[in-house]
């Protein structure tokens, strides 16, 4: 499956920070086009609740990849003390504003905060973290299409293509069954006609379940734990864990390790993402994507969002029916439109 | 795991007519309780629109059933020529009626009416046939529970757990993927902790993933396509495939057949459900029992509804501060509730 030509493979390493740059870069120049067409950046809003530096940190990160490619961010900081109204009413002003076109709020929020009320209350035409009960329903029916898919596992399975490795008709394993990663995952690959088994914590005999998977998407959680001789030879292996484990040789005092035995699971694989370096890159420069495809969705007025109708409506309303360069107008937003579309998706997702 | 003390088990064929006799036998029982409380019944409304034999056929049956355990049933049947707005206007009017705590629109629609559309308009209080993205949303989410679950895969885990097979821990083979059956199968199986495979079209070999199976959930709709030398010796089998065979010696000239070689699969099986007879009288039992649950969220004010909203502060404005009487009431209502909630659920669902 992986040889010296396939795509970001080299000594058999999925190089994920690569493979997100040119993501970042196409997302970047969508935003441009967008820009030209509609005199207008999208806009992503990141609500952060308290003062824990990890998801500060996390924040910064996500606010500096979208000045890199051109989206607008805005921040909603609250103290660790605020009432869950006043989360609840931030998420309300953003869902309003139109020049917000996506809304993430960093988790884990304050305990006194009830998560799945805030999450429910973002739009759902705005939800880029599309942790949604009506985006991942939509992801599990056979026939509907989530407007997001969350972030990571996106990540993943444009790491399989950009790799172009091979998914329909192939068995995978998907280890940990989280509502971030590993459900939305397993969905996914459905979609994309894998057979797919779902591994958990009440899983006997994992090793077996792996070893007849030609796709692994490791997300338990567990520094680790699957071994090298678990996985099939010329296996992809896609390592979502990110576990720290005392290292008295770091600075820090640890190190991050992935939930496959990396140089151990390497032998067996065709391909393997490192940790750091593989999936983490990804999710970012999906979330970025979510972003501009939903920023689109409202400029063209193709989302049920109010903003996006008022667009849609005053579009229609500047139009003179005599005018044709008006008409072209339209026409080149509708083939921008259906770029980006096409772009938002990957080729060849049969459904059965 | 099924022998001679095994319920509903007798030579090996698990007898679905007798534990949705069980299970209508106890939405009777729940009924005149409801009644006796609150002095209303539960009530579904069945939408057909169109003059099929079969779905004419289907919906009475439903109502049959409803009558003999005390649902008051409504219907509406509209003709082959009705548009879409009235559709779409008859489940607006039913999704207003305080009387109607369940609405099914019989499928197939006529063509030129937007199923999707149709069953989204379901209130999602009502949607007692569980197809609402929302609920299959919340099916496949961790910590979330739907207000409904697709009739058909609550049968199937029923007749697991009346028989008391276990699933935490084993291995499952969902073949098939459809959204009423094969996958909300597999996720129900997922939150009980089995490690699920999902098998469709697509899949290869498909022979050695039914083989590693302690339980098959068979859906594909392929007559006797699942041989018995498929069958892992002491697996329990479910069969939802209901196929029309040629059959000249039946007065119809057809005879039904499952999706499993059933006299073959037999050989290796535990237990396995006869087509018919097996998972069909289930569904209905199953959709009687969601109506059930979903009247008694209704009288409770428990769901979102307007009408369930009405009916809870109705109860509050209704007593008086002073009066232990009236507590009294409430209590014996929030035990009654209770006892629903748990008899809507089956034992032991671990999350992890």
């Amino acid at each position: 499956m992986a040889d010296s030509s396939t795509p970001f493979v080299s000594d058999k390493i999925l190089d994920g920070k690569a493979v997100a740059a040119q993501i970042r870069a196409e997302v970047a120049a969508t935003v441009n086009l967008l820009k030209d067409k509609h005199g207008k950046a999208p806009g992503l809003a990141v609500v952060i609740v308290g003062e824990r530096k990890d998801s500060q940190t996390y924040v910064r990160m996500k606010k500096k990849a979208c000045e890199e490619v051109g989206i607008a961010s805005f921040g909603a900081d609250l103290p660790e003390t605020a009432t869950q109204q006043e989360v609840l009413d931030t998420v309300a002003q953003l869902n309003a504003d139109p020049n917000v076109h996506g809304i993430l709020v960093q988790l884990p929020l304050p305990k006194h905060i009830d998560e799945q009320l805030v999450l429910a209350a973002i739009s759902v035409d705005k939800d880029v973290d599309g942790f949604h009960p009506l985006n991942m329903g939509r992801l599990c029916m056979k026939g509907r299409e989530p407007l997001f898919v969350p972030c990571t596992p996106l990540g993943c399975i444009e790491l399989l293509d950009r790799t172009n490795t091979q998914i329909s008709g192939r068995r995978a394993a998907v280890i940990g069954r989280s509502n971030i990663v590993g459900m939305p995952v397993a969905l996914l690959l459905i979609k994309r006609n894998a057979t797919v088994t779902l591994c958990h914590s009440a899983t006997q005999n994992m090793e077996q379940v792996v070893r007849e998977a030609d796709i692994v998407i490791a997300a338990a959680g567990q520094a680790e734990m699957i071994k090298g001789s678990w996985i099939k030879p010329g296996a992809v292996v896609i390592d979502v864990g990110t576990n720290p484990v005392d290292d008295a040789t770091k600075k820090a005092g640890y190190r991050l390790v992935g939930d496959c035995a990396f140089e151990e699971c390497k032998e067996n694989a065709a391909a393997i993402t490192p940790v750091p370096g593989g999936v983490g890159p990804m999710t970012i420069a999906m979330l970025l994507k979510n972003t501009v495809n939903s920023a689109a969705r409202f400029f063209d007025g193709t989302c049920t969002h109010p903003a996006a109708q008022q667009q849609a409506s005053a579009a229609a309303a500047a139009l003179p029916s005599w005018s044709t360069l008006a008409l072209g107008t339209l026409a080149t937003a509708t083939a921008l439109q259906a770029a980006v579309k096409a772009w938002g998706r990957t080729p060849s997702r049969g459904r059965s």
